[in-house]
Protein backbone atom coordinates (compact mmCIF):
# COMPACT_ATOMS: atom_id res chain seq x y z
CA UNK A 1 0.00 0.00 0.00
CA UNK A 2 3.00 2.25 0.56
CA UNK A 3 4.16 2.49 -3.04
CA UNK A 4 2.46 4.48 -5.79
CA UNK A 5 0.37 2.85 -8.49
CA UNK A 6 2.85 4.11 -11.10
CA UNK A 7 5.74 2.15 -9.55
CA UNK A 8 5.19 -1.18 -11.24
CA UNK A 9 8.76 -2.40 -11.74
CA UNK A 10 8.65 -6.17 -12.28
CA UNK A 11 10.95 -8.66 -10.66
CA UNK A 12 13.87 -9.77 -12.79
CA UNK A 13 15.75 -13.07 -12.93
CA UNK A 14 18.04 -12.15 -10.06
CA UNK A 15 15.23 -11.34 -7.67
CA UNK A 16 13.82 -14.86 -7.94
CA UNK A 17 17.12 -16.04 -6.43
CA UNK A 18 16.64 -14.08 -3.21
CA UNK A 19 16.61 -16.56 -0.36
CA UNK A 20 13.84 -14.72 1.48
CA UNK A 21 10.90 -12.94 -0.10
CA UNK A 22 7.54 -11.99 1.46
CA UNK A 23 8.82 -13.51 4.69
CA UNK A 24 9.03 -16.87 2.94
CA UNK A 25 12.27 -18.83 2.60
CA UNK A 26 11.78 -19.23 -1.15
CA UNK A 27 14.88 -21.39 -1.58
CA UNK A 28 13.62 -23.81 1.10
CA UNK A 29 10.14 -23.77 -0.46
CA UNK A 30 11.54 -24.61 -3.91
CA UNK A 31 13.61 -27.38 -2.32
CA UNK A 32 10.42 -28.71 -0.67
CA UNK A 33 8.67 -28.73 -4.05
CA UNK A 34 11.54 -30.73 -5.60
CA UNK A 35 11.55 -33.01 -2.58
CA UNK A 36 7.85 -33.97 -2.80
CA UNK A 37 8.21 -34.48 -6.55
CA UNK A 38 11.04 -36.96 -5.99
CA UNK A 39 9.59 -38.62 -2.89
CA UNK A 40 5.77 -38.62 -2.93
CA UNK A 41 5.51 -39.79 0.70
CA UNK A 42 7.00 -36.44 1.82
CA UNK A 43 3.84 -34.65 0.72
CA UNK A 44 1.44 -36.82 2.70
CA UNK A 45 -0.17 -35.10 5.68
CA UNK A 46 -2.91 -36.07 8.12
CA UNK A 47 -4.54 -33.29 10.13
CA UNK A 48 -6.82 -33.80 13.13
CA UNK A 49 -9.28 -31.98 15.35
CA UNK A 50 -11.23 -33.16 18.40
CA UNK A 51 -14.53 -31.42 19.13
CA UNK A 52 -16.34 -31.79 22.45
CA UNK A 53 -19.82 -30.63 23.29
CA UNK A 54 -20.03 -28.28 26.27
CA UNK A 55 -23.66 -27.14 26.58
CA UNK A 56 -26.37 -26.10 24.16
CA UNK A 57 -24.74 -24.97 20.92
CA UNK A 58 -21.42 -24.34 22.70
CA UNK A 59 -18.56 -26.66 21.70
CA UNK A 60 -14.78 -26.66 22.04
CA UNK A 61 -12.27 -28.03 19.53
CA UNK A 62 -8.70 -28.99 20.36
CA UNK A 63 -6.05 -29.19 17.62
CA UNK A 64 -2.58 -30.45 18.35
CA UNK A 65 -0.56 -33.21 16.68
CA UNK A 66 -0.55 -34.07 12.99
CA UNK A 67 1.25 -36.35 10.61
CA UNK A 68 3.66 -34.88 8.05
CA UNK A 69 5.67 -36.94 5.57
CA UNK A 70 4.25 -40.10 7.18
CA UNK A 71 5.69 -39.18 10.60
CA UNK A 72 3.87 -37.98 13.73
CA UNK A 73 4.83 -34.37 14.51
CA UNK A 74 5.14 -33.36 18.14
CA UNK A 75 6.81 -29.97 17.89
CA UNK A 76 3.77 -27.99 19.01
CA UNK A 77 4.31 -26.87 22.55
CA UNK A 78 0.58 -26.49 23.31
CA UNK A 79 -2.74 -27.38 21.70
CA UNK A 80 -4.88 -24.76 19.96
CA UNK A 81 -8.32 -24.49 21.56
CA UNK A 82 -11.26 -23.05 19.59
CA UNK A 83 -14.80 -22.40 20.73
CA UNK A 84 -17.91 -22.52 18.58
CA UNK A 85 -21.37 -21.31 19.43
CA UNK A 86 -24.51 -19.79 17.99
CA UNK A 87 -23.79 -16.28 16.81
CA UNK A 88 -25.43 -13.61 18.93
CA UNK A 89 -28.85 -13.32 17.36
CA UNK A 90 -30.23 -13.33 20.89
CA UNK A 91 -28.59 -12.50 24.22
CA UNK A 92 -27.36 -16.08 24.44
CA UNK A 93 -24.42 -17.58 22.62
CA UNK A 94 -21.51 -15.91 20.88
CA UNK A 95 -18.80 -17.63 22.88
CA UNK A 96 -17.15 -18.56 19.58
CA UNK A 97 -17.64 -18.62 15.82
CA UNK A 98 -20.46 -20.39 14.11
CA UNK A 99 -19.10 -23.61 12.51
CA UNK A 100 -20.10 -22.18 9.13
CA UNK A 101 -17.80 -19.22 9.82
CA UNK A 102 -14.86 -21.54 10.55
CA UNK A 103 -15.28 -22.92 7.04
CA UNK A 104 -14.84 -19.40 5.61
CA UNK A 105 -11.80 -18.83 7.85
CA UNK A 106 -10.26 -22.00 6.38
CA UNK A 107 -10.95 -20.84 2.81
CA UNK A 108 -9.66 -17.28 3.20
CA UNK A 109 -6.49 -18.27 5.05
CA UNK A 110 -5.71 -21.02 2.55
CA UNK A 111 -6.19 -18.82 -0.50
CA UNK A 112 -3.93 -16.12 0.99
CA UNK A 113 -1.20 -18.58 1.97
CA UNK A 114 -1.20 -20.35 -1.38
CA UNK A 115 -0.99 -17.01 -3.18
CA UNK A 116 1.91 -15.82 -0.98
CA UNK A 117 3.81 -19.09 -1.51
CA UNK A 118 3.52 -18.86 -5.27
CA UNK A 119 4.37 -15.17 -5.36
CA UNK A 120 7.52 -16.06 -3.45
CA UNK A 121 8.40 -18.92 -5.79
CA UNK A 122 8.04 -16.77 -8.91
CA UNK A 123 9.64 -13.70 -7.29
CA UNK A 124 6.76 -11.25 -6.89
CA UNK A 125 7.21 -8.94 -3.90
CA UNK A 126 3.87 -8.42 -2.15
CA UNK A 127 2.83 -5.35 -0.20
CA UNK A 128 -0.56 -6.57 0.94
CA UNK A 129 -3.02 -9.42 0.39
CA UNK A 130 -6.61 -9.39 1.61
CA UNK A 131 -9.22 -12.07 0.94
CA UNK A 132 -12.85 -11.32 1.80
CA UNK A 133 -15.00 -14.45 1.84
CA UNK A 134 -18.77 -14.62 2.10
CA UNK A 135 -21.18 -17.51 1.81
CA UNK A 136 -24.94 -17.74 1.37
CA UNK A 137 -26.90 -20.51 3.05
CA UNK A 138 -30.46 -21.48 3.81
CA UNK A 139 -30.47 -22.88 7.35
CA UNK A 140 -34.01 -24.29 7.10
CA UNK A 141 -32.58 -27.61 5.91
CA UNK A 142 -30.30 -28.05 8.90
CA UNK A 143 -33.17 -27.26 11.27
CA UNK A 144 -35.02 -30.23 9.85
CA UNK A 145 -37.20 -28.84 7.07
CA UNK A 146 -37.46 -31.99 4.95
CA UNK A 147 -38.00 -30.09 1.71
CA UNK A 148 -34.76 -28.23 2.17
CA UNK A 149 -32.74 -30.93 4.00
CA UNK A 150 -29.14 -31.66 3.21
CA UNK A 151 -28.17 -28.24 2.04
CA UNK A 152 -24.84 -26.57 2.64
CA UNK A 153 -23.58 -23.22 1.37
CA UNK A 154 -25.39 -22.38 -1.85
CA UNK A 155 -22.55 -20.16 -3.05
CA UNK A 156 -19.27 -18.85 -1.64
CA UNK A 157 -17.54 -15.76 -3.02
CA UNK A 158 -13.95 -14.67 -2.43
CA UNK A 159 -12.90 -11.13 -3.30
CA UNK A 160 -9.12 -10.82 -3.41
CA UNK A 161 -7.01 -7.69 -3.18
CA UNK A 162 -3.32 -8.03 -4.05
CA UNK A 163 -1.09 -4.99 -3.69
CA UNK A 164 2.29 -5.56 -5.36
CA UNK A 165 4.68 -3.91 -7.79
CA UNK A 166 3.63 -6.12 -10.66
CA UNK A 167 1.37 -5.63 -13.69
CA UNK A 168 -2.27 -6.61 -13.46
CA UNK A 169 -1.68 -9.59 -15.74
CA UNK A 170 0.94 -10.99 -13.34
CA UNK A 171 -1.43 -10.56 -10.39
CA UNK A 172 -4.24 -12.24 -12.33
CA UNK A 173 -1.90 -15.17 -13.04
CA UNK A 174 -0.94 -15.36 -9.39
CA UNK A 175 -4.56 -15.51 -8.26
CA UNK A 176 -5.41 -18.08 -10.92
CA UNK A 177 -2.56 -20.29 -9.68
CA UNK A 178 -3.57 -19.85 -6.02
CA UNK A 179 -7.18 -20.69 -6.88
CA UNK A 180 -6.11 -23.78 -8.82
CA UNK A 181 -3.79 -25.07 -6.07
CA UNK A 182 -5.37 -24.01 -2.74
CA UNK A 183 -6.11 -27.31 -0.97
CA UNK A 184 -9.02 -26.02 1.13
CA UNK A 185 -10.64 -24.39 -1.90
CA UNK A 186 -10.26 -27.60 -3.88
CA UNK A 187 -11.67 -29.68 -1.03
CA UNK A 188 -14.80 -27.54 -0.82
CA UNK A 189 -15.24 -26.87 -4.52
CA UNK A 190 -14.87 -30.44 -5.76
CA UNK A 191 -16.50 -32.20 -2.83
CA UNK A 192 -14.74 -34.73 -0.65
CA UNK A 193 -15.48 -38.17 0.71
CA UNK A 194 -16.47 -37.92 4.39
CA UNK A 195 -16.90 -41.12 6.37
CA UNK A 196 -18.87 -40.83 9.61
CA UNK A 197 -19.07 -43.66 12.15
CA UNK A 198 -20.17 -43.99 15.76
CA UNK A 199 -18.08 -45.68 18.42
CA UNK A 200 -19.55 -46.89 21.73
CA UNK A 201 -19.27 -44.44 24.59
CA UNK A 202 -18.36 -47.28 26.94
CA UNK A 203 -15.70 -48.82 24.71
CA UNK A 204 -12.81 -50.67 26.41
CA UNK A 205 -10.40 -48.00 25.15
CA UNK A 206 -12.17 -45.44 27.34
CA UNK A 207 -12.26 -47.52 30.53
CA UNK A 208 -9.94 -46.49 33.33
CA UNK B 1 -20.13 -40.72 31.22
CA UNK B 2 -21.46 -40.69 34.78
CA UNK B 3 -24.27 -43.23 34.32
CA UNK B 4 -23.84 -46.98 33.92
CA UNK B 5 -24.27 -48.72 30.58
CA UNK B 6 -27.26 -50.62 31.98
CA UNK B 7 -29.18 -47.39 32.66
CA UNK B 8 -30.78 -46.95 29.26
CA UNK B 9 -34.20 -45.51 30.13
CA UNK B 10 -35.61 -43.83 27.03
CA UNK B 11 -37.27 -40.46 26.97
CA UNK B 12 -41.06 -40.54 26.99
CA UNK B 13 -43.59 -38.19 25.44
CA UNK B 14 -43.57 -35.80 28.39
CA UNK B 15 -39.84 -35.32 28.28
CA UNK B 16 -40.03 -33.96 24.74
CA UNK B 17 -42.16 -31.14 26.15
CA UNK B 18 -39.42 -29.92 28.48
CA UNK B 19 -38.62 -26.35 27.55
CA UNK B 20 -34.88 -26.81 28.09
CA UNK B 21 -32.88 -29.94 27.30
CA UNK B 22 -29.13 -30.33 26.71
CA UNK B 23 -28.85 -26.60 27.37
CA UNK B 24 -31.01 -25.98 24.31
CA UNK B 25 -34.32 -24.15 24.45
CA UNK B 26 -36.12 -26.93 22.58
CA UNK B 27 -39.43 -25.08 22.45
CA UNK B 28 -37.74 -22.05 20.84
CA UNK B 29 -35.86 -24.34 18.46
CA UNK B 30 -39.10 -26.07 17.41
CA UNK B 31 -40.70 -22.65 16.93
CA UNK B 32 -37.71 -21.63 14.76
CA UNK B 33 -38.20 -24.74 12.64
CA UNK B 34 -41.88 -23.91 12.13
CA UNK B 35 -40.97 -20.31 11.42
CA UNK B 36 -38.49 -21.09 8.60
CA UNK B 37 -40.97 -23.55 7.13
CA UNK B 38 -43.64 -20.85 6.95
CA UNK B 39 -41.35 -17.98 5.96
CA UNK B 40 -38.39 -19.19 3.89
CA UNK B 41 -36.58 -15.83 4.09
CA UNK B 42 -36.08 -16.42 7.84
CA UNK B 43 -33.65 -19.23 7.11
CA UNK B 44 -31.38 -17.24 4.83
CA UNK B 45 -27.96 -16.42 6.28
CA UNK B 46 -24.81 -14.85 4.90
CA UNK B 47 -21.59 -15.40 6.83
CA UNK B 48 -18.33 -13.52 6.21
CA UNK B 49 -14.65 -13.61 7.06
CA UNK B 50 -11.83 -11.21 6.13
CA UNK B 51 -8.33 -12.65 5.94
CA UNK B 52 -5.21 -10.46 5.80
CA UNK B 53 -1.68 -11.54 5.09
CA UNK B 54 0.84 -10.65 7.81
CA UNK B 55 4.18 -12.19 6.82
CA UNK B 56 5.31 -15.48 5.31
CA UNK B 57 2.60 -18.08 5.95
CA UNK B 58 1.20 -16.03 8.84
CA UNK B 59 -2.30 -14.61 8.26
CA UNK B 60 -5.06 -13.17 10.43
CA UNK B 61 -8.82 -13.55 9.89
CA UNK B 62 -11.45 -11.26 11.37
CA UNK B 63 -15.05 -12.42 11.72
CA UNK B 64 -17.77 -10.09 12.90
CA UNK B 65 -21.11 -9.18 11.32
CA UNK B 66 -23.37 -11.54 9.39
CA UNK B 67 -26.79 -11.51 7.79
CA UNK B 68 -29.60 -13.56 9.36
CA UNK B 69 -33.16 -13.65 8.02
CA UNK B 70 -32.16 -11.08 5.38
CA UNK B 71 -31.14 -8.53 8.04
CA UNK B 72 -27.64 -7.38 9.04
CA UNK B 73 -26.85 -8.54 12.60
CA UNK B 74 -24.78 -6.24 14.79
CA UNK B 75 -25.19 -7.83 18.21
CA UNK B 76 -21.59 -9.04 18.46
CA UNK B 77 -19.76 -6.77 20.84
CA UNK B 78 -16.31 -7.55 19.36
CA UNK B 79 -14.88 -9.32 16.30
CA UNK B 80 -13.34 -12.78 16.56
CA UNK B 81 -9.70 -12.78 15.44
CA UNK B 82 -8.04 -16.00 14.27
CA UNK B 83 -4.44 -16.59 13.23
CA UNK B 84 -3.24 -19.12 10.72
CA UNK B 85 0.30 -20.24 10.06
CA UNK B 86 2.44 -23.16 9.02
CA UNK B 87 2.32 -25.83 11.69
CA UNK B 88 5.58 -26.22 13.57
CA UNK B 89 7.48 -28.63 11.37
CA UNK B 90 10.48 -26.35 11.82
CA UNK B 91 11.29 -23.79 14.49
CA UNK B 92 9.31 -21.19 12.52
CA UNK B 93 5.58 -20.84 12.34
CA UNK B 94 2.88 -22.24 14.63
CA UNK B 95 1.32 -18.89 15.47
CA UNK B 96 -2.04 -20.37 14.51
CA UNK B 97 -3.72 -23.36 12.91
CA UNK B 98 -3.01 -24.55 9.42
CA UNK B 99 -5.94 -23.53 7.16
CA UNK B 100 -6.55 -27.24 6.54
CA UNK B 101 -7.05 -27.66 10.28
CA UNK B 102 -9.66 -24.89 10.35
CA UNK B 103 -11.68 -26.93 7.86
CA UNK B 104 -11.71 -29.88 10.30
CA UNK B 105 -12.70 -27.54 13.17
CA UNK B 106 -15.68 -26.41 11.08
CA UNK B 107 -16.71 -30.01 10.37
CA UNK B 108 -16.40 -31.33 13.92
CA UNK B 109 -18.18 -28.36 15.53
CA UNK B 110 -21.00 -28.49 12.97
CA UNK B 111 -21.59 -32.21 13.35
CA UNK B 112 -21.70 -31.89 17.15
CA UNK B 113 -24.06 -28.92 17.09
CA UNK B 114 -26.44 -30.47 14.59
CA UNK B 115 -26.56 -33.66 16.65
CA UNK B 116 -27.24 -31.77 19.88
CA UNK B 117 -30.03 -29.75 18.24
CA UNK B 118 -31.78 -32.84 16.96
CA UNK B 119 -31.36 -34.75 20.21
CA UNK B 120 -33.06 -31.80 21.91
CA UNK B 121 -35.89 -31.70 19.37
CA UNK B 122 -36.64 -35.42 19.76
CA UNK B 123 -36.06 -35.40 23.53
CA UNK B 124 -32.83 -37.39 23.98
CA UNK B 125 -30.84 -36.27 27.04
CA UNK B 126 -27.12 -36.24 26.21
CA UNK B 127 -24.30 -36.80 28.67
CA UNK B 128 -21.40 -36.29 26.27
CA UNK B 129 -20.68 -35.85 22.58
CA UNK B 130 -17.21 -36.04 21.07
CA UNK B 131 -16.37 -35.84 17.37
CA UNK B 132 -12.84 -36.72 16.25
CA UNK B 133 -12.10 -35.60 12.71
CA UNK B 134 -9.06 -36.48 10.62
CA UNK B 135 -8.24 -35.82 7.00
CA UNK B 136 -5.62 -37.19 4.63
CA UNK B 137 -4.04 -34.95 2.03
CA UNK B 138 -1.14 -34.92 -0.40
CA UNK B 139 0.36 -31.43 -0.26
CA UNK B 140 2.54 -31.92 -3.35
CA UNK B 141 -0.24 -30.52 -5.52
CA UNK B 142 -0.54 -27.28 -3.59
CA UNK B 143 3.23 -26.79 -3.71
CA UNK B 144 2.98 -26.77 -7.49
CA UNK B 145 3.62 -30.37 -8.57
CA UNK B 146 1.70 -30.27 -11.87
CA UNK B 147 0.94 -34.00 -11.83
CA UNK B 148 -0.78 -33.68 -8.47
CA UNK B 149 -2.17 -30.15 -8.80
CA UNK B 150 -5.64 -29.20 -7.65
CA UNK B 151 -5.98 -31.75 -4.94
CA UNK B 152 -7.73 -31.19 -1.63
CA UNK B 153 -8.38 -33.66 1.17
CA UNK B 154 -8.46 -37.16 -0.27
CA UNK B 155 -10.63 -38.46 2.55
CA UNK B 156 -12.01 -37.10 5.82
CA UNK B 157 -13.16 -39.37 8.65
CA UNK B 158 -15.30 -38.42 11.64
CA UNK B 159 -15.50 -40.75 14.63
CA UNK B 160 -18.40 -39.85 16.87
CA UNK B 161 -18.97 -40.78 20.50
CA UNK B 162 -22.43 -40.13 21.94
CA UNK B 163 -23.02 -40.87 25.61
CA UNK B 164 -26.75 -40.80 26.43
CA UNK B 165 -29.43 -42.84 28.15
CA UNK B 166 -30.84 -44.13 24.90
CA UNK B 167 -30.56 -47.41 23.00
CA UNK B 168 -27.91 -47.82 20.34
CA UNK B 169 -30.52 -47.70 17.60
CA UNK B 170 -31.71 -44.26 18.77
CA UNK B 171 -28.12 -42.98 18.84
CA UNK B 172 -27.50 -44.37 15.35
CA UNK B 173 -30.62 -42.55 14.13
CA UNK B 174 -29.46 -39.34 15.78
CA UNK B 175 -26.05 -39.52 14.09
CA UNK B 176 -27.64 -40.37 10.74
CA UNK B 177 -29.87 -37.29 11.04
CA UNK B 178 -26.96 -35.05 12.08
CA UNK B 179 -24.87 -36.34 9.18
CA UNK B 180 -27.70 -35.76 6.73
CA UNK B 181 -28.43 -32.22 7.95
CA UNK B 182 -25.06 -30.75 9.04
CA UNK B 183 -24.55 -27.77 6.72
CA UNK B 184 -20.73 -27.77 6.86
CA UNK B 185 -20.62 -31.51 6.18
CA UNK B 186 -22.98 -31.09 3.24
CA UNK B 187 -20.98 -28.17 1.86
CA UNK B 188 -17.75 -30.18 1.88
CA UNK B 189 -19.21 -33.52 0.87
CA UNK B 190 -21.28 -32.35 -2.09
CA UNK B 191 -18.97 -29.63 -3.31
CA UNK B 192 -19.93 -25.98 -3.53
CA UNK B 193 -19.66 -23.24 -6.10
CA UNK B 194 -16.82 -20.87 -5.17
CA UNK B 195 -16.40 -17.69 -7.18
CA UNK B 196 -13.01 -15.96 -6.92
CA UNK B 197 -12.33 -12.50 -8.31
CA UNK B 198 -9.63 -9.89 -7.92
CA UNK B 199 -10.33 -6.25 -7.16
CA UNK B 200 -7.77 -3.49 -7.75
CA UNK B 201 -5.67 -2.59 -4.70
CA UNK B 202 -5.99 1.11 -5.58
CA UNK B 203 -9.76 1.11 -6.13
CA UNK B 204 -11.67 4.33 -5.40
CA UNK B 205 -13.40 2.59 -2.48
CA UNK B 206 -10.06 2.31 -0.71
CA UNK B 207 -8.95 5.90 -1.24
CA UNK B 208 -8.95 8.18 1.80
Amino acid sequence: MQRSAADTTMMDGDETLEPRINGVDAAALRAAVDDVRARPARGRYRFRAVNRWLDGAHTRTTVNGFIAADAEQRKRTRPFVLESDLPAVSAEGDRGLDPLEYLLVALGACLTRTLVWHASIVGVHLDAVEVRVEGDIDLAGCLGDQDRAGTGYRQIRATVLVDADAPDAALDDLLATATRLSPVLNTVRAGTCIEVRRVPAKSPARSP
